[in-house]
Order: structure tokens, then C-alpha cells, then sequence
């Protein structure tokens, strides 16, 4: 939890990946999504989708399936208290069932990443 | 593995997926993307973000951080022997450690509906 505001924190964290060598691919605004599609009220909730190219280019290579897993999602929520919590994937959970070393492997280096990214901000 | 061309099967994935309630929130072409960043070729690869917005505000008011396994991922990738394969991620499998039985319950039902998805494409 931090008591940055949303925005700050969204911005920190788009930083703190771009510096790790993590583009973000994908970009979904929760809040816009259900208020569009349902009419309902949702509080700030994005959820950014992260990716190393370099990385996805090797596992890919390795597993060509493990597409279902990409990208690594990071998630920005604000709760009704107001303050701004993040959450990040955890790789090695996602490709627990994936019998292949290299995979886990990279998801380990990933998970390590991430935990960097979620240290700096 | 199907003998339709890759832009046949998307165009069915698409069209299942939205007779299911599933609408595509994010695509990323990972062909495209390693030629951008990378400068390597990379063969059809689409990866589709598929969500049902009433299950996931369901599933985000039971359980704050679970937008980190969303959407619901289904990968279109060409072979080199030119048939055309489908993936979906499974959902139970991406939630089993989530200690919340909403959210299982829900991760069962999706997977039910991505199992309609792949038998009609």
C-alpha cells in the first residue's frame, strides 16, 4: 500500500519497468471497461500488461504455448480509503503446471525482475 | 491443430468467443512486435485477451487482486508446416492458489465456456 496517488503510482511503476527493459503492451482501465459496458461504478483499477521482448522471444522459442501467459500483468488499484496498492504477477506460480526447465527458469529471472520494479516504487 | 489458414481460425476464435460473452480487450501480434523491437523473424502469432465484463467485476469485487490473471488469454499461432493451432489458458489452473472459493467457482465456469470456444473453432 503507499499514499502516492493513483496517478503517481501509475507513472512510478510504468518507470521502474521501463528501467528493468519491460515495455507495456497491453493496457486495461477497469474502471472505464465496467462503467462502459455495464453502467457500473468501479474504482481506479488498471491493469498494465508488461513485457520484455527479449525474454518473451527466448521462452517462446522454448514453449510454444506459454503465449498464454504473456504478458506479465501489473496491477494499480485504488482502494476507498484512497490509498494506491500494486500487485504483480507471480511467474513461477503461472507456469507451475509448464514441465519444461527453461520456462521456469525464465520466470524465475522475471519474478526477480518484478520484485525489483515493486522495490523501487 | 487445424488445416484453416491462421486468419480463418481468428476470425472463429473471435466469433466464438463473442457468442460465449466474450469480447477481446487486448491483442498482441508477437510477429510483429520481435520484428519491431528485435529485428527477428517470428512466425503468426496473435495472442487474444478475452473478457466477459460481468464475470470479471464479479470476480474483482470478490477478490481485490485478481486482475492480475486477466483477461483470459487465447493464443492463434501458425506452425511451420502450416497448420494452424488454438490455446487457451486454463483458467483453474492460473487461480490455484487463490485461496478464495468465488474465485474458483468462476475459474470453473470460464474454463467450461473456453472448452465451447475450442469445439466450435
Amino acid at each position: 500500500m503507499s499514499a502516492l496517488s493513483f496517478d503517481e503510482t501509475v507513472k512510478n511503476v510504468r518507470e521502474a519497468l521501463r528501467q528493468e527493459g519491460f515495455g507495456i503492451i497491453t493496457e486495461i482501465d477497469m474502471q472505464e471497461t465496467f462503467k462502459e459496458k455495464l453502467n457500473l461504478y468501479f474504482r481506479k483499477y488498471l491493469i498494465l500488461g508488461a513485457c520484455n521482448p527479449r525474454f518473451a522471444y527466448e521462452t517462446l522459442s522454448e514453449e510454444d504455448k506459454v503465449g498464454v501467459f504473456l504478458p506479465c500483468n501489473v496491477v494499480v488499484q485504488e482502494h476507498d480509503n484512497g490509498k494506491t496498492e500494486v500487485s504483480i504477477v507471480d511467474p513461477e506460480e503461472m507456469v507451475h503446471s509448464v514441465d519444461n526447465l527453461s520456462v521456469r527458469s525464465f520466470a524465475t529471472q522475471i519474478k526477480r525482475t518484478m520484485q525489483q520494479v515493486l522495490h523501487k516504487i
